[in-house]
């Protein structure tokens, strides 16, 4: 029976815990420096837990290291895993990063953002693999096959564009979202109306490439909008203004030549 | 009965005319300076159409401009109103830029993203109005109620700030995805690969609020992997760099706090 060692109980940590034992994979142990976050992803998945390193057990199948990425280092450090296979799940951490700790090694990238309090659909998740031999790669495959039928192997420095392309697509989008919340404060409408603005902006990427369904005062190149509107956000909030400056520059920009045609 | 005059056929005014057409209203009219914009929405809806300002019908019970915003004005002179109701349909266009055209004017304000190849699900869609008076504003709403459920009266400075929220929510978050498609080349997958993390992106929206929400090396203060990928951008596409350098520092600072407790 394939048998798992937990290394990290944060957000993905606890998200593929979750969802491998759901799919019957035994998640034998969780190690955390924090032993209450320990604790509380072993209570969810049947596993016991620790924060001592020399408390690991010696002879799991697997073991997924879950951490900040700056720290992968660090928490692998003084632990023996007997060579047996220890991956990690960074976007933007090389293959190598993991070669001092074991003589098999690999990644499992889930290109998806992930949040404690909300469940994750694994189908529809997709997942990027790679790992120091073919054997390890194929052992890898079957473990990310049962999350998700989507799995590609890629090698580390392809990961890493993904990644950064992952960044531009989520996180910055999402924090643009805050920043919109903090707008509507002001508006007398409430955040929530924007909701179908936002399904409908991701809806056309199905039938339009982000390009092509690109709206709004800067691809009409409206500079007076787009002056009134930074004007009004610098009476109130500088970074606003300069955020909202960049963008409509660099849109004004990607799309001028298609005004021109 | 009610009928529509449409002065201008882009996107809003396609998807308005089409709209209120399949709602019983009579689109009487098209006019554009472009006649081949104007017959081919004319043709959609049933409605004559012209090019000549001096050949729009007098007698209609509701004008709709809807053209670029600096071009209201410019578009509105020479047309006699005959004071029969006229309505814009801009963000960030005061109510009052109306007021030399006709005695009687209003504003309905679509918060949604609008492209001409996109059908657009109306029932979905916020709507904000204004107008001159009392009457006038009954009217809109009567007109925008058709439309959608969700119609509220807003002031033009609240729709101002109402109007800069969409851009961040929607023009923003949209450019952004055209970057990461741009960044997708390079990596070996393919654009469609980051639809599902897009979609968990906004289904958090639902269940949590965007601050709550936000996931990523940013937020993390994870300050090795930003550097990284600034400077990884910075070799091939310096806009890129500065635009992922303003917004991670500004997520890190929204996030500070936070992270301090």
């Amino acid at each position: 029976m394939i048998d798992v060692v937990l290394i990290g109980a944060g957000n993905v940590a606890t998200h593929l815990a979750i969802g491998l034992h759901k799919r019957g994979i035994h998640i034998r142990q969780i190690f955390s420096r924090t032993t209450t976050s320990a604790q509380l992803l072993a209570e969810q998945v049947g596993a016991t837990f620790t924060s001592s390193k020399s408390a690991i057990y010696t002879d799991a199948s697997l073991y997924i290291c879950s951490v900040k990425d700056s720290e992968i280092s660090t928490v692998l450090t003084n632990i023996d895993f007997h060579n047996k296979l220890l991956i990690h799940t960074a976007g933007s951490v090389a293959l190598d990063i993991l070669a001092p700790f074991s003589a098999n090694y690999g990644v499992l990238y889930p290109l998806q953002t992930f949040s404690k309090s909300k469940p994750i659909n694994w189908e529809q998740c997709n997942l990027f693999i790679e790992a120091n031999n073919e054997k390890n790669a194929e052992f890898i495959l079957q473990i990310a096959s049962l999350l998700s039928t989507k799995v590609q192997i890629i090698d580390s420095e392809k990961r890493k564009n993904l990644h950064i392309a992952a960044v531009f697509a989520c996180n910055f989008t999402n924090h643009l979202y805050t920043l919109a919340s903090e707008l509507m404060l002001g508006s007398g409408a409430n955040f929530n109306d924007l909701l179908p603005l936002i399904e409908e902006t991701t809806n056309k990427l199905c039938t339009l490439s982000p390009y092509e369904a690109q709206t709004g005062p800067a691809v009409r190149q409206d500079t007076n909008i787009v002056a009134e509107h930074i004007a009004q956000l610098a009476k109130t909030d500088i970074n606003k203004a300069t955020i909202y400056a960049l963008l409509s520059r660099n849109i004004m920009q990607t799309h001028k030549m298609k005004n021109k045609e």
